[in-house]
């Protein structure tokens, strides 16, 4: 079945508001096995409506509009719904008496203007909203049946959750299940990632499993989109590749779904009931800023020390011996299970996009210190936000005991 | 002139990502006075994405295409742009040798399948991308002229305003120029600033300038948007308007265009000749991140303490005595002539939206000491945001002489 996404206002279409929205209900939709294949956005404007209104009709099996339901002049969707169907507006009585009476109920008098609210194309199916003023409504124009949402956000979540999807699973037909199974990683580019896996048979055309990748530098992701009669069959046939994927990336995966890098660390030092204090210098804050506040991190997170200047940290230049004496040294002081110093000597110069700097990675628990070396480039903003992700990962691989210094494609040697 | 902004991706389509290059795209267009009248959302799909470049093509003028440009096989705008115009895909040997030289300037070499990105519609005007493996081009499908721009945000807010809007504007055949005025503003909603400044003849209907706001929260952009026929007509009418809004917000304003709260507070540091010393709780680095990576922080930025717990910065609980105390103690331990501490008290349980914390900000310098109270709700990533930016303005206040505990529109009390 193809869903459509229609969503309407002169906010959304001019970037005023960003559109949160359409990304909730679509990823509500794949959540329930169903694909969002188009997604419009338009103004008030009655042409722009009426011609979006009209080709999704033609293109779609189901639409979903959001927006333009309200009680002012420039809420077009109910006029322009019945203008597209061919039919007049109607006045609900049913809906008008929900209004009054919800008014009533908080001691006020109704608005004239909410009457529009209660006008819907003559042929439309009504869909209750328990929580507002604007009722949704269907319809059908061309090929397609039209589903009518508010834009308030609380309103069209729980209208697409109760009233809409179960309407388009019945229509649809649609019973089995979806999943999408997702790796974060860091330190392998999306053509490195893509080499490691693409010659997996169950990723070629027509294959099983559907592969993608999306970059979030410092980090990339990769996902798995499967779907599957049952929770059974689809977890049988994901099984395998998930591990096979969980095999080839390795040591490069951070976390899995919806984990972070930085839960992942502080779930590992809370289940051994370890402490952990950071310094930092040029990354300013950011490294702390990760880890410090978390829900949990205030039974984990000691101290964290910002400094510009190597004199502040107590040495007198960047080096891998520089950072393990920092966190050999702020372990001691901060009373921490686990230090980790992140120290960056920076090129001189204006800001460029081939501005680098040099990174050095400093842990210390109570057994041993390590420390890692590596050189990154690509700005100020970039060098540093790989900096901090290298400086946690680093941290992850000590403490689950992989190698710290595996290199990274970010990295210049 | 019609524009459209067409993104694709799965992970756009899917709500997986949301959408903000669109909402950047809309807004810097509407900045320069073009209007966005159609927005398409589709997948990484051949017969979807054919489907909407022809649609767009009839609909539009001109179409900016966002994202596909990738080096992976699910990256299809190239070739589904050149299956709309007829024409075959053609290797740019200028942008392979770019690329080549790019990768080995980086020590490395470029990988097979980046190839791919050098392929362009034989009919394709090259758009240059300074920052990126993913050259822009435009070619013209039906009557529009199609744009196509990275997904990768940072490269793709470069090319727009360095190559796509210059030639949107030329096409239009707008001519004069056009000025964004920019207040940021932090404390007052958009309501109220909007009561602020609507009586202002200048903004009403058919007035000479246009009043435009724009929520980051915890900032506020108050925008004037004027076209003139040259930079001498376009000053003259803006500067009167200029100092009457200037006057209105008041203290509220905490930077002009590019500037940011930050910046204004490091230039003014570095002009004196002082340094800054910060301690934080809960905001766990991310005051700090705001000031210490800054170029010029080097001169100024001395010290930065993070901690969760009371007791790591010696006091017993959250107060504006302690903020006080803190400020005092950071100031003389760390040598710097001003010291900014940010206490929070977060509310117990778990985070909801109208979890709330009781902020105390401690400001001392070589003759003083201040400090402020306000409590802010909205969930702990509301709360913690909203505290940042006061402890900041708090700061900024205090060195230029403003009250510091002036009342702001997100506070309980």
């Amino acid at each position: 079945m193809r869903v459509e996404i229609l969503c309407t206002g002169d906010e959304i279409l001019t970037g005023k508001t960003i559109n949160t929205n359409y990304s909730h209900m679509a990823q509500r939709l794949g959540d329930v096995g169903l694909t969002v294949h188009w997604g419009t956005t338009v103004g008030d404007d009655r042409a722009s409506l009426l011609q979006a209104f009209r080709q999704a009709g033609e293109r779609a099996d189901a639409v979903i509009v959001n927006g333009g339901l309200g009680p002012t002049v420039d809420d077009l969707s109910q006029e322009v719904a019945a203008e597209a169907c061919g039919v007049e507006l109607v006045l609900s009585d049913y809906w008008m008496t929900r209004m009054t009476e919800s008014y009533a109920r908080r001691g006020r008098v109704m608005p004239p203007n909410n009457r529009k609210q209660a006008m819907l194309p003559a042929n439309a199916e009504f869909i209750d909203n328990p929580i507002g003023t604007a009722c949704g409504f269907a319809v059908t124009i061309g090929q397609a049946r039209f589903f009518f949402t508010p834009g308030v956000p609380r309103e069209m979540r729980r209208m697409l959750d109760e009233q809409v999807i179960p309407r388009l699973l019945k229509l649809g037909g649609i019973t089995g299940v979806t999943r999408l199974k997702r790796f974060h990683s860091f330190g392998i580019g999306e053509s490195r990632a893509d080499n490691m896996l693409a010659d997996m048979e169950v990723f070629k055309n027509g294959g099983d499993i559907k592969l993608g990748f999306q970059a979030h530098y410092p980090q990339l992701e990769t996902k798995l989109a499967v779907h599957g009669e049952n929770e059974a069959d689809l977890l049988a046939r994901l099984a395998p590749v998930e591990a096979e994927v969980r095999k080839r990336l390795g040591n490069f995966i951070i976390a899995e779904d919806d984990q972070t890098l930085e839960g992942v660390i502080l779930a590992t030092l809370l289940e051994r009931g370890h402490t952990l204090s950071t310094a930092e210098m040029f990354s300013g804050g950011h490294l702390a800023a990760r880890l410090a506040p978390l829900a949990g991190a205030e039974h984990v997170f000691r101290r964290g020390i910002v400094a510009r200047d190597p004199g502040e940290l107590g040495i007198n230049g960047v080096s891998t011996e520089a950072a393990e004496s920092v966190g050999r040294t702020l372990r001691k002081e901060s009373g921490a299970s686990h230090a980790l110093a992140l120290l960056i000597e920076l090129d001189a110069g204006a800001d460029r996009p081939d501005f680098g700097g040099t990174i050095c990675v400093g842990i210390a628990d109570t057994r041993a210190t390590v420390s890692r070396q590596a050189r990154l480039i690509g700005g100020r903003d970039w060098v540093r936000a790989g900096a901090v992700e290298l400086g946690l990962d680093c941290l992850r691989r000590h403490l689950l005991g992989l190698p710290v210094d595996e290199r990274i494609d970010f990295e210049r040697r």
